[in-house]
C-alpha cells in the first residue's frame, strides 16, 4: 500500500531527526508506525497513522501478532527506574509537577500508544478484537499478560457504565443486531430465526441490551425476560413453542432467563449487575403491575459438586444416576432430594474465600439477589440433565435490598435465601442426612 | 435527604468492617460517600452512590468545594512509598503481577473515584463542570494542580477522537444546541437569532460541531465555515447583512472564520486539528468544486508586538496610532506597511522555545497549515483595530502537505508561508526596512 | 427553459395524434402542460410534467394565475350533459360500469390534474399555497368557487385525520419549526424567541401541533397548554415574565391557552377538535394527576353584542365606558356585572340558526365542552379590554361527556353550562334586570 | 362490548331526533355505526365511531362481511334522479353552488364512510385489508364492483406518488420489515432469512421500497437489484449462492431482477413506475460510474404461445419438447431458435387492441423501456423452463428515452427494440421460417 510506503519514507527523516534514539535496524514496518505515532505531536496526523496501524494489523497472521504483542510488552514498558526517581521527587515533596512525572512515567507508554490508535473511526471494536487475540495467546505466553492489564484498564474507562446505553431488542430491531443476538446467546441457545421471533415477538417477552455509541452495531451484553403469572419452575414450559402469549399488563412476575455477555474481548469489563438493575428499573416503570423480579438460572456446578460428595452420600449418587438417564420420570421420585440437596449446595459449599462454589450464584449474591426458590425438573434438556440433574433456581431482585445483600454477601459471606430455601435445608439436615 | 441518611448509618456498620481504617471523626458526609464508593465491589451499588456525591456537590458553596478538592488531593492521593515498593519488585524481576500492582499504586486514588461516579446518568457532563470549578480556583490553590491532572488524564481518554460525533448545525437543529452556538460563539460575536440565522441558513453557509454521545446536548467545538469564489479578505463583507447568498456549488473556497471551543472545562483537550480535518474532508465530498480551504484568522497578539518594536521602529508606530483612530481612511495609507509588519510578526517575531509568538498563528502552523496571505482592513471592528490595527491572515489547509508542515514547524521551527507573504517579507527587507 | 421547450415540441406531436381534439391556438404553454399531464396514460411522466406547471406557476404573476384559475374552471370542469346521460344509464340498470362512468363524468377533470400535480416532490406544500392564492381571488372572482370546492373536497381527502401526526413542540424543536411557531401563533403574539422559550421551556408548559407526512417542516395546527394547579382567570398571569414553573407532576389542570391554525390555505379543513382530544388523552397519559382540562379563550364578540343592547340596558353601556378606559381599576367594580352579561351573551345570544353569535363559543361546545367559568380582569390588553371588556372564558373538555354536549348542542342548541355559570345568570335575571 | 352497547343507546335517542328518516328495524350494530359516523357533524367522535365500525368488521366471518358489502352498494350509494337533478340545475346555470351539490350527490355515500373510517389510528392498513375481502368476493358477487371503485377511487388519492416514501431495504433493516420482504417477493422466492441476506448484504446488491406514512411497517412494492459488470444473462449465476461480490463503485450495470407488489389491496394502484424511475436517479447519484439499468425479466407466456403455434411451425414443437426436458443440455442446440422466436413473440404476438400479449413486455414498455436484449439458459428452473423454455430477457431503462418510447407504444404500438434484438428477428424471417 502506496500510503504505508509513504509513511516509511517519512519515517526516515522524522526519525533522524527526532528524539526517540536511532531505530533498531529489526524495527518492522508496523513498529516504525507505532513509534511514530506515539512521537507524534498532540492530534496531529494520529488518526492517519491510527488507521495504518490498525490496517497492518488485520493483515498479520498469528505469529505477527505475537511478536506485535512481545513488541508492546517489552519496547513499550514503563521504566521502573524512572518511576522510583520520580515517586522519590514527589515523596520528597516535589508537589504537583513531580505528582505528575510520575503519573506519566508510571503508565506503560503502549497505554498511550492504545489511546492513540481508538481514533481511527471503528477503532474501538477493533482493539477489543485485538485484546481478543491477546486473551487466546495468554495461556501459552502468561509474560504477555502486563498488556492485558493497560487493556482493561484502558476499557474499564471508555466502557464506564455512564457512557452505555440501554436498548429494546425487538421483532423491529434491525436485522444485523439481531443475527448477533442469535450468535451471542450463551445459555439457552437460539436455533435460527424463528426461534428467535419466539422469544422477542410475543405480547409477554422483552429482551434490553447495553451498547457503546462507539460500537453501534455490537451488543456487550443482553438479557431475555419473560413475563409470568407466578414465578415459573421450568425452562422448557417457558420456550415452549404452541404456548398462547399473556397480556404484558396482566403479569406479576418478570424472569430473567437468559443473560449473555457478547464480547469475549471485554471480558473482565462488567456489565450484567447494572444491566438488570436498570431493567428493573424500566420495565417497573412500563408495567407497574410488575410485583417481582427473578431469574430462572441454572446451577452449574451442582453435578460435579454431587460426584465429589457421593462416595459419602448414598442420596448424591442416586441423583447422580437419574440424571445420567436423562429423563424427567427417572428423575421424578427424587425431585425432593434433589431440591434439599441443591440447597445444601447453594448455601453450603465454599470456596477457601468463603463465597460459594457456584459461579451463578456468586454473581446473583454478589449483586443483591437472594436465592427464593429451587426447582427440580426445570431444565429437562441433556444439558440440564448433565449438569444440575435438570435442577434450576431463581434469584430474586428486591431493588429494596440489594444493597444490604450485597453487603452481607461480601463482607460476611451470607447468602441470602427465602425461609422456603432455607426450610429444604433444615428438612435436610433433620432427616435426609445421617452425618 | 433520607437517602443521605440511609448510607450515612450503612456506612456506620460498613466502615467498621471494611479494611478502610477508622473512619476519621472529621469525615463529612460527601467524604463518607466517596470513601463507600471507593470501596463498593465492582459495580455494586456505584450508581446511587455516583449520585449522591454529585447531589452533595452541587449543593456546595465556594468553601466547601475547595474543601472537597481538598480532600481530593490528600486523602485520595497515591502513596509514593507504596509506588517506590511496587516499582522496585517489578524492576527486580516481578513479572506482570508486580507491574499490576505498580500501575494500581501508581494511581490517585481519585482517578478511580472520578471514574465511578461517572456511572450516574448526566455525571459526564457534571464532571466537567467541576473542573471548571477547579480550574478556577487552581491560580489561589496552586497545590491542587495535581487533581487537575487526574481530570485531564481522565478527561483524553474519555473524549477520545474516536468517541466523538460530527455534526451539522443548521437552521434544521434543535433550538437548544443552537442557543449554545450563540452563547459558546468566541471570536465574531453572534448578537440574537436572527443574527444567528444569516450564519447557519445562506446557501453558501456551514457549520459543524463535534459532540460526545453522554453529552449530547453540549457542542464541544464548532467551527463556522463561508463558501466563497475566491478568498476573502475582510470579514464584515463576509458577514454584511444584505448579501446574496452564493449557490453552494457555484463556490470553489471555504473559509473558515470562527473556530470556538466549547466546554472551558476541557481545556487542554484538544479538538480543533481534528475538526478543521474532518470538516474539510465533509466538504470536499459534499462540493467537489471546492479547491481551497482556508481561515479568515485574527492576529491577537500584533499590536502588543508593535508596541514594543515601537521605540525602533518609526512604521510601527504610525500604524498604531492609525489603528488608535479605529478609522479605515486613517489606515488606508499604511495598507502596505501593516501587510508587511504582519508578515514580520509572523515569521520572525518567537518565543524563547523558539515557536511563533502569535497563539493562533502557533494552532493552525502547528495543525499543519500555511501562511496564505495577509489582508489589512480585514477587521475594522473596534476590537479588529485594538488587536491588530484591522489586519487578518488566511491559513491555508491542504491536507496533502499537512504532515510535512507539521513536521517542518515542529521539529525546525519552519512556518509555511506562500511565496506572496514572504515576498512582503523581502519587500519589507529592502524597502521599508533600514535597520 | 429547455425541458419546457422540449414539451412544447412534445406536445406539437403528441395532441396531433391524441383524443384531445384540436388545441385551440390560443392554449398558453402551462395550458398545454396540463393536458399533457390529464392525458399521460398512468403514472407515465406524470412528476415530470407536474414539476413543470408548477414551476411555471410559481413563475406567474398575479393576473396570469387569475387566467390559470379561469382555465381550470371553464376548459377542465365536467359537462353536465355527460353526467345527465350517464345517471340516467345508471338509474335505467346499468349496473356498476353505470356508476363507473357516472363518477368519472360528475368529477370535474381539474380534480384528476390536481391529484397528478401531487406527484412532484414537495407539490402538497405548493398545492396548499395555490390555493390561498384562489381564496384571495375569490371575492372578485365569485365564479372560481367552483375550483374552490374541488381544492377543499382532496384536501379533507389528503388532510384525513388518519394520516395526521401530532408531534411535541419544545425547546428541542429544530428552529425551523420554531420560527413557524412564532409566525403562525394568532391569538397571545409572540414577540421574539425569549418570548418563545418562556412559552414551551418551563416544565410547566407544553406544546403540539399536527404535521402532514407530505409537509414535514410546516406545522398545520398547534395549540399551547399550561398546566396550573387550579383553573387559572387571567391570561397575563399565565404568561407573565417572571412567575415560578411548577412540577408537571404537580399540576391538577391543563389549560389550552391558546389554539392557531397554521394554513390559510386548508380554510375549511378542520383539526382543532381532533387535535384537542388527542392532547387530552396524551397528558393524561403523560400526567395522571391532571384532573381538569379547559381552555382560557377570549369572548370575541362581547363587545360588539354589549353595543348592540345598549340602548336598552344601561349596565351595558356602562361596561363599554369603563372597557374604554382599558384600565382595570375603572372595570373593577363592574367585574359581576361584566361576568353576568357575558354569561348571557354566551348562553342566550344567538344566530338565525339558533347556535350563538360568538365563533369562539360555537367552536368549542360544537366539540362537546361546557362553559365552565367566566372571568372578568382576565384579559387587561388592549385588545382584551377592546373586546370582550377584559373577560374570558374557561371552556371544560370532559371527554366523557362530549358526545353527549356535542349531540346537545347541535341537535337542541343546548349551550352545556356550568351550574356556577348558570347561576350568574339566574343571579342576573332576579337582581340585575329590570325588564 | 359495552362501548358499543353504549353507543347502541346512544342511537336510540340520536336517530329519533336526527333527519336520517326511522331506522330501519333490521339494521344489524355496524349499519347503526356507520349511519352514525355518517351523519356525525364534521370530526366530531369520528374516530371513536370509526373504531368501532372497524373492529365489528374484524369480528364478521365471510358471510357478515359480503352483508357489509351489500350493505354499501345499496343503502349507501348515490340517487340517481337527484344527480340527474342537481346537473340540470347546474347546466341551466345553476352555478358554482348548484355545480357543489351535484359533485356531492354524484359521490355514493360511501366513499365518505370510508374517508371517515380512515380518521381511526391504523385504519388505512385495514381499509386496504377490507378491499381485499372485496376483491375476492367480487367473482361470485359482481353487483359489488361499484364499491370497489369507491375503494379505488380513494386509494388513487391517498396512496398518491406525492406520499410516498423511498426507503433503501438492507440488512440493517428492522426484522418485521424484511420478514414481508420474504414474504412478498412474488418472482424469485426467497427460501429463507440466509437467502435473503444473500440478497441485501453483499455490497453488489440494493433494494428498494415504497412506503406509505399511514403504514410505515407495510411495503408498498419493492425491486431488488444486482450491480454487474456487464450485463448478465442467467438470473440463476446472479443468485449463486457461494460467488464472490463486486465492489459496488466497480459496476457498470444495475439489473433489475425482481419487482414485487406487496398489497393485493391496492391493486390497480400502481407504482412499479415510479419506483423504477426513482431507484434510477437514486443510483445514479450514488454510484456514478453506473451507465446501464435493464432488468433481468421473465418471459411469462412465451410457452403458452408456442403452444399456440406448435401445429404450424415445427420448429416450436421442438422448443416445448426440448423445454418439458427442463435439462440445460437437451436445450443447448436450441439457443438460437429459442432467442429467435422470443424475439418474434415479444415484438410481433399482439393482443386484439395491438399492445403485446406478453404482460411483463406491455409494463416495461409502456413504462418507456426498450427491449435490449434475450438470453436463453437465463432461467433453468423448474419454472424457468415451463413458462419459456429458460428464456429471459432485458429491458432496458434509459431516462433520456422513455417519454418517446412510452408515447410510440401507447399511440403507435411501436415495440422498441435493440438493433440486436431486431436483427434476431430478421434473421429468423428469412433462414429460420418457410412461410
Amino acid at each position: 500500500m502506496s500510503r504505508i510506503a509513504f509513511f516509511a519514507d517519512l519515517m526516515g527523516t522524522l526519525f533522524e531527526r527526532h528524539a526517540l534514539g536511532a531505530p533498531a535496524p529489526s524495527r518492522t514496518p508496523v513498529e516504525e508506525l507505532c513509534a511514530a505515532l506515539l512521537s507524534a505531536p498532540g492530534e496531529v496526523s494520529g488518526v492517519r497513522l491510527a488507521r495504518d496501524i490498525l490496517s497492518h494489523y488485520r493483515a498479520m497472521g498469528a505469529d505477527e501478532r505475537a511478536d506485535f504483542f512481545r513488541h508492546l510488552a517489552t519496547e513499550l514498558d514503563l521504566d521502573a527506574d524512572r518511576v522510583i526517581a520520580a515517586a522519590t521527587r514527589y515523596r520528597d515533596g516535589g508537589g504537583p509537577s513531580a505528582l505528575a512525572d510520575l503519573c506519566r512515567e508510571a503508565e506503560p507508554r503502549r497505554q498511550e500508544l492504545l489511546r492513540r490508535m481508538n481514533q481511527a473511526p471503528g477503532a474501538t471494536e477493533e482493539l477489543v478484537r485485538m485484546r481478543l487475540d491477546l486473551l487466546r495467546l495468554l495461556p501459552e505466553a502468561p509474560e504477555l499478560a502486563a498488556i492485558d492489564a493497560d487493556f482493561q484498564h484502558l476499557f474499564s474507562s471508555w466502557f464506564n457504565r455512564g457512557f452505555l446505553v440501554l436498548r429494546h431488542i425487538d421483532w423491529r430491531t434491525p436485522a444485523n443486531i439481531l443475527e448477533k443476538i442469535i450468535e451471542y446467546e450463551a445459555v439457552h441457545a437460539i436455533n435460527d430465526w424463528d426461534d428467535l421471533q419466539r422469544r422477542l415477538r410475543p405480547s409477554d417477552r422483552r429482551c434490553f441490551a447495553f451498547f457503546h455509541p462507539a460500537m453501534p452495531e455490537e451488543p456487550l451484553i443482553f438479557v431475555e425476560v419473560a413475563l409470568c403469572k407466578g414465578t415459573p419452575g421450568s425452562v422448557q414450559a417457558l420456550l415452549a413453542e404452541g404456548r398462547t402469549p399473556l397480556a404484558a399488563a396482566d403479569c406479576d412476575t418478570a424472569v430473567f432467563y437468559s443473560i449473555s455477555n457478547c464480547q469475549e474481548g471485554l471480558r473482565g469489563i462488567s456489565f450484567g449487575n447494572s444491566l438488570i438493575k436498570q431493567v428493573v428499573e424500566e420495565l417497573r416503570r412500563d408495567l407497574p403491575a410488575l410485583r417481582r423480579f427473578v431469574t430462572l438460572s441454572p446451577v452449574p456446578g451442582l453435578s460435579r459438586w454431587l460426584a465429589g460428595i457421593a462416595p459419602d452420600r448414598p442420596e448424591a449418587a442416586r441423583l447422580l444416576a437419574a440424571g445420567a438417564a436423562a429423563d424427567p420420570e427417572t428423575m421424578a421420585p427424587e425431585v425432593q432430594t434433589l431440591r434439599r440437596l441443591t440447597a445444601e449446595y447453594l448455601l453450603q459449599a465454599r470456596r477457601p474465600d468463603g463465597l460459594p462454589v457456584d459461579p451463578v450464584a456468586r454473581f446473583h449474591l454478589g449483586n443483591g439477589a437472594l436465592l427464593h426458590e429451587i426447582h427440580a425438573l426445570a431444565d429437562v434438556s441433556a444439558n440440564g440433565f448433565r449438569q444440575s440433574c435438570s435442577a434450576m433456581v431463581n434469584y430474586l431482585y428486591d431493588l429494596s435490598q440489594v444493597e444490604t445483600n450485597t453487603e452481607g454477601f461480601l463482607t460476611g459471606k451470607v447468602v441470602a435465601a427465602s425461609k422456603k430455601v432455607q426450610s429444604l435445608l433444615a428438612q435436610g439436615s433433620t432427616t435426609g442426612r445421617k452425618s
